[in-house]
């Protein structure tokens, strides 16, 4: 099916997308317009998966869909933002319906759980790659950066940690794992759950926030750099799936837990003077207490023994 | 040089880009944070370059930069909106300092010029495709549409057409031409100036307007499908440059101009009752009358003598 235009695929599949009060001009002219609830800022990310970097070659159009959305939710949750449009920039090699159909309904999943608009998009002929932007709203003053962990600070993260990493390592047959595992697994490396609840909800208590795109040790890293802080963790406290203690032995877990990626949890920090706010904000079995912010430059890893226990690698690079 | 994050290429060559009073958190977050003026909408375009299908290979990286955000703001000023924000998604197979240097000039060059804001962007690994999404104000109910076309309304284009058709022929060379004449349409292929400035200018006169991308033929065409009407078009009238005047016989002048892509002057249409507004507006030589907009559907182009002149291919497409 050989498609000309953007506006043509989009009106093929998304008339079921969410329509918003705020779009007032969507798919179909040379920009979208929108406008803006009084007093609120706009939050704004972009992010790109290619094939064979991404996500592996085969993977179900439904899922890359969905992920191309979730990776860019979790960053709008990292900010406590609540998400209001896309745009959507698809490259790929030839318009093919059922990939499409997939693509889509992956997308339109995703999109109609958080109410989220596709204004616009663009879509060309070359290697497959999907870059959306999303945009999305936050009261002035109170978006959670990376820059504002403070000595002292608890270091918790939502969910649990290394799912998605044994979920690659399944996709791409480096290891063999009981059905039940596996569909856990490679469900938390394809369909993500973007923390956008729990996101609004800590800017009332977090200092400091980010998503785990890139594993836990590179991704707390961005946090300790913005902030001009170290931090020490308890590598037993790391929350772990029942699925993965199930199949990995504790060191090997941790391992994961800290360096794999595509686990799209959020890692935050919490001053003492502000966990009630937290316990208030967040159900209790939703996030784990795993570190403390420390004035020490650097990320120490401790052991249940409390001796350093060293992260294999530090998590996925572009271009290395 | 291997580079591993966005925002380490962002510090690299976006020191000297504007900073605006409205970006509160530029790159380096998960998200960039932005205000908006009170009261005003915005637009938003999101437009893909990818190597071999809208540039040519060995395009030098200072052109793609250039272009890449030029074709994003000839989508602003064909709505009447002024830039605000970009962000940036960047495929490449490799991450040279040279290549780089280049492309963030072209960016920088044109980002100054217009006071675009860079505040976010992806950097991935893969074929090269480069993805820019701008974000734009527009004051309520002033966007220019592609849907507000009446019968009775003249039609006009800016600047001159067909040049970039030339300077791509040239590139690809297929056709050998004056050195003057070569930098000419080489130039208007590989730096167009968006029209926001006069785009801006036509809030106040046009019923509906589009930049022209892939070709007057078509992009009046989506004017006439949004608006429900049809055109007649005189060929002699379309606006030609000296050199494609100086190269060219008449009648291959007026195929380019009518069907080749990538000039990014707008196509508008005025009433008759604000042509006084349109002439207080604009500067007469920025713009020619070459159609009138007619109840019945279809676009008739007719040459000198008011006879039917059939354009050769009705503008560029992808995936056909």
């Amino acid at each position: 099916m050989p498609i000309a235009e953007f506006d043509a695929i989009a009106r093929y599949f998304t008339q079921a997308f969410p329509k918003r009060a705020d779009v007032i001009l969507g798919i179909g002219d040379d920009a979208a317009l929108s406008s803006v609830p009084s007093g609120m800022q706009l939050a704004i990310a972009i992010d790109t998966l290619v094939e064979g970097v991404h996500f592996p070659k085969g993977t179900h159009s439904e899922n890359i869909g969905y992920k191309a959305l979730a990776v860019n939710l979790s960053d709008l949750a990292a900010m406590g933002a609540t998400p209001a449009w896309m745009t959507l920039a698809l490259t790929c090699k030839k318009m093919d319906e059922v990939w499409l159909t997939g693509f889509s309904q992956g997308l339109l999943e995703l999109a109609t759980r958080y109410n989220v608009s596709l204004i616009g998009g663009d879509t060309t002929c070359g290697a497959l790659t999907v870059t959306i932007q999303v945009t999305g709203f936050v009261p002035p003053h109170s978006a959670l950066r990376r820059s504002g962990a403070q000595v002292g600070d608890g270091i918790y993260v939502t969910g649990t940690l290394g799912d998605a990493g044994l979920g690659l390592a399944s996709m791409q047959k480096r290891v063999v794992l009981p059905r039940k595992v596996q569909r856990f697994v490679e469900s938390r490396l394809n369909r993500p759950t973007p923390r956008l609840v729990e996101g609004k909800a800590l800017r009332q208590c977090a200092n400091s926030a980010i998503d785990i795109s890139d594993g836990l040790v590179a991704d707390l890293g961005h946090i300790l750099r913005a902030s001009g802080v170290g931090a020490s963790l308890q590598v037993d406290r790391l929350p772990l799936s029942k699925a993965l203690r199930e199949v990995m032995f504790p060191e090997k877990a941790w391992q994961m837990a800290l360096s794999a990626g595509d686990d799209y949890e959020l890692c935050f920090t919490v001053p003492p003077n502000r966990v009630a706010k937290l316990q208030n904000a967040l159900p209790q079995d939703i996030y784990t207490h795993i570190g403390i912010i420390e004035a020490t430059p650097g990320l120490r890893c401790l052991d249940t023994n409390g001796q350093l226990f060293v992260p294999e690698n530090r998590g996925y690079q572009h271009f290395v």
